[in-house]
């Protein structure tokens, strides 16, 4: 079909523009950036990361897509030696935690591997989502409430892709208590807690996960994920 | 300080490698996606997605970060118009739901927008959550359980700017009960549905996000998002 203008120009007409394609060199650098980034734990320089940089990185994960538009993120940007010795305490005491729970074949394996960089790095970000942004019914969040936290998630990515292309890497350590965490940040009732990052310069990277790298599992076979239709449904064979 | 090799080289020699610095133009084309990726609903031409762009924006959200390695997403890619049918009625249902819950002053605004593309974009793809994949202890998931739930949100970020790279466009559409959506896409038990997009190729695109353009909500400043060290707290003046 030809459709020069998908939508009403006299209602759009200085807000809708055509979309220029992106060369094959751009594509290639977001194609770059999605397959050579690493969750990094020890391989933080102690560089700083300047101002304006932190802030490109921070107004990417703005720049995220949030049901209703709703932007429920903020980001806790924490430097103090204190408040990370807190938060370094507070992963030891969720690892021990967690090593008794793993199947007991993994547990050397899992003591051996390095899950945090939250000294090391010379920064951390905890990135929320205030679950009452725009009250309580927002557009796109009575039928899923929890899309405001997967909003929060997708900027949690983009601020990841963006630290790649700024040659900074970016670490998630997940093995920490929300409430352990809220406390020591102070964060209040009905914020949620999505992602605590640790931040920093790095000049050496993992050329595959790390996790892969050490045995703790492959990646799965793409083919093997993708149904058509219906779950459990292999699409035909297409060109 | 100097810190050539931050790893043990013994240990990691073949799988750690310098990471080159993304290139000006690199850099520009990552924030190029991230800044002019926008939630298109009405915008689709109807040009096929060949397969191997196809594969390539499904293997960007493969790609995204797991907790514990876990990859716990799935791609059902629909392309059948019965179904597409079943789950546009399943829409409809819920957005006369939702609009009961509008503030009064917003409802006829609410009426006034495009809210999704499921029978305009030629595919349809729904990403779910396998919260069994790796049994129910991975690592990374015993004290924050529902870190695979952010793993696929963050899947899906990686497929909207792997598209915006591509010239497709992407929605996602929020608006549908989980429970009617699962019973038309024959979803299992233990998985859950974290988004549902319509994705198809666009030579227009909003040069701002349409609820913005649309005067439901404004962009929030930056600044006021951001804390340093806990909740509350504004970061001092830096350069």
């Amino acid at each position: 079909m030809n459709e020069p203008l998908a939508i009403d120009p006299a209602e759009d007409a200085d807000d809708v523009a055509p979309a220029a394609p992106f060369s094959e060199a751009e594509r290639a650098a977001v194609y770059r950036a999605i397959f050579t980034r690493r969750d990094v734990r020890n391989e933080f320089l102690e560089k700083e990361i300047p101002q304006d940089v932190l802030m490109r990185i921070l107004d990417a994960a703005h720049h995220a897509p949030s049901v209703g538009y709703m932007q429920p993120w903020n980001f806790v940007v924490v430097r103090d030696q204190g408040v990370r010795c807190a938060v370094h305490a507070a992963f030891e005491h969720a690892a021990r935690a967690e090593e008794k729970m793993i199947e007991p074949s993994k547990r050397l394996l899992y003591r051996s591997l390095k899950l945090e960089g939250i000294l090391k790095a010379p920064l951390n970000i905890c990135v929320t989502c205030d679950r009452n942004r725009n009250g309580a019914t927002g557009l796109g969040r009575t039928q899923q409430p929890d899309t405001d936290i997967l909003s929060a998630a997708c900027a949690v990515q983009n601020l990841w892709l963006a630290a790649r292309a700024e040659g900074v890497g970016v670490g998630w350590v997940s093995i920490l208590r929300e409430n352990e965490l809220r406390a020591i940040l102070s964060i209040p009732d009905g914020v949620a807690v999505v992602a605590y990052l640790c931040a920093g310069y790095v000049d050496r990277a993992y050329l595959r996960p790390e996790l892969e790298v050490k045995k703790w599992a492959q990646r799965l076979a793409l083919e093997d994920l993708v149904f058509e239709d219906r779950w459990g449904e292999r699409p035909p064979a297409r060109k």
